[in-house]
């Protein structure tokens, strides 16, 4: 992993808002930078004036031994009190003539954000908005292999995973054969609560696992993703149990036609909201539009909802200038190196829902499916 | 589970501090205010004066037909937009001449704050602590069933679990078995990443399960918990493979004494820093003082984590009366019905480390110990 060439962008991107030293709080965006894992510590940057950045992470006693094996390109400081009071009082004490600070607005709470203004009053603080997320939106090569792999294990459990579908199983033992043979094969853990919806409840997009049965005939989605190496794969599949009506075939075509229409429109450039527009006018003009409730696809990382978010925008902004683009929000534009997800699907209340999702990799000329597992209808 | 009184209980709370209104942002709280159990909303409480309080669930289109089954004694209202925009809007238009609208501080971002003051710019705003949290530490009679249930479960997949460590198998490899064994027996999920931490890695208090391999001499850590019914468990045994040497039965006795020395210290109106002292001094007086490098518990419920935490604090307040408790903070004395972790443990860098951890409820008289697992000192 580029941890110098990931310090070195931040900096750039830094000088660029103006800001000469940085909190950064959010632990995704602290292992992007300086390779921890665990799950308490603040990273403070200081960008020195024609010099080179320094990098301090505080954390905990707990973390000591972890913090030393882990970080790189960073000094290690393990605070008595608070991590983010530690860090705020270093860099109180280098504090100089309008030195301004930055901070993850949406990751810090207002309590902490009071509490700083105590511990380090004298710290002049700035918000800002996602200023890790937009590097890291773009993965390196490594980064793209470590998601191949995440995305590989995933669909390979998943084709032992439909075996396991059918009348009278609970969804939550099928849920269970999943994430155990994801960890069997070496996944540290699962990207999510792992999604498990049969029958009616195929009609939640958002089904974790329960314990209602598998019934006779109905759809049933599989929603699951697996972390390795630090980076989520996320894949949905549904397959129909017992002999799908008309409307069932109906509502998987729609789906499946939509999920296709979102990829073809993924390459460099174009607005996220028009890939969404793209699988959201295949359903409209299916008549299921009003049942496709949430976005079309979102960027996977680190964790398993990043930037970009691929939905509709309330304004489409003209492309920004290098020079302009510290105040810009995440581009609303596809860029290669991205890994977003595809997945429509449409829930009808009382009935059933169908979901299918892929994940897919920006590339310089379009795209590129990572997610190989086939998507015509199973029945079982 | 009391929702009406839940709500009830928070009105009063809000009455002494003074606001009518409050916005519930973090998820949890707002399961444990109206059922909602998804991953998205926001609870808007308006406190009539004279009049029922009224409440007001938000959410989205994904979660119309969740929140439909799911929510009580409060009314559903699917957002077009973010929720919590919404929320506030309502609120805003019930305004009236001084109403302060009480938000959580520890659970709002600093972005939404500010998005807020767009949103709903005529909304006085004040910031609040853990109100909601307060009244989660105590739990109802029918919490601590699901407690006791999470509880049990987790402690009979240890009696299996351990069978699965022996030399050479890796510490991945044994968490699989554990969480597959829980999934099974109906656990929703794992409280937290399972903590298997072999050997050398024994010394990491928070040792994530990975590929190293248990060695054929030495401890093995094994933290973990269940969900279940929405309430988290939550135990941690130390068993050493091989034949300890007298330093490590030393460590393990003086951690086993100190566990024991800390449940001894549980009962109503202790301070929570006397109970972390009870263990604490155990382990200085054998010389392990500085080893433990954590707080020796903390609450246990819809969360993981709750208060109250068992650690020294560096201000003993005196009791407070109820009329001044608005601005206390979390108490620093234990009550009957909190349930707490008791774990202390010692981490010796390169060598190995020892944690016992149990759950414990506060009784009228005193506590008990709600896990049934034995600490003898188990060998492998």
């Amino acid at each position: 992993m580029d941890h110098p060439g990931r310090q070195l962008k931040l900096v750039q991107e830094l000088e660029l808002h103006g800001v000469s030293a940085m909190l950064v709080t959010h632990l995704p965006n602290v292992r992007y930078l300086c390779g921890f894992t665990g799950s308490a510590g603040v990273l403070a940057v200081l960008v020195g004036k024609g010099r080179k950045p320094t990098l301090v992470f505080f954390t905990d006693g707990r973390y000591s031994e972890q913090a030393r094996n882990e970080v790189r390109c960073a000094k290690v400081v393990i605070a008595k009190g608070p991590a983010l009071a530690s860090a705020a009082e270093w860099l109180a004490a280098r504090q100089q003539r309008g030195m301004e600070v930055g901070f993850e607005a949406e990751h810090m709470s207002v309590a902490s954000r009071s509490a700083l203004g105590k511990v380090a009053s004298k710290l002049k603080l700035r918000e800002l908005s996602q200023v890790v997320e937009r590097l890291r939106m773009i993965k390196e090569p490594a980064e793209v292999d470590h998601i191949r792999a995440a995305v590989l294990l995933a669909s390979s459990v998943f084709e032992v995973a439909k075996q396991e579908i059918k009348p009278g199983v609970t969804e939550s033992s099928i849920a269970a054969q999943i994430e155990y043979m994801c960890r069997r094969m070496g996944a540290e853990g699962m990207s999510f609560d792992t999604l498990v919806a049969a029958g009616q409840r195929s009609a939640l997009p958002h089904g974790v696992a329960s314990q209602n049965l598998v019934p006779d005939n109905g759809f049933v989605i599989l929603d699951f993703g697996v972390i390795l190496a630090g980076y989520c794969s996320d894949m949905t599949r549904t397959v129909h149990v017992g002999r799908p009506d008309k409307r069932a075939l109906e509502m998987y075509r729609a789906v499946l036609e939509a999920q296709l229409a979102g990829i073809d429109a993924v390459r460099p450039d174009v607005e996220t909201q028009k890939v969404d527009f793209a699988a959201r006018k295949v359903l409209a003009k299916a008549g299921l539009g009003r049942y496709f409730t949430h976005s079309t696809g979102h960027g996977v990382g680190i964790e398993i909802h990043e930037p970009p978010s691929l939905r509709k925008r309330g304004r489409i902004p003209k492309r920004t200038k290098t020079s302009q683009r510290a105040n810009a929000a995440i581009p609303d534009r596809l860029e290669p190196g991205m890994v977003i997800t595809i997945e429509p699907g449409v829930y009808l209340p009382g009935i059933g829902g169908v979901r299918i999702e892929d994940m897919v990799l920006v590339t310089e000329n379009g795209c590129e499916v990572l997610t190989p597992t086939g998507k015509d209808l199973i029945v079982i």
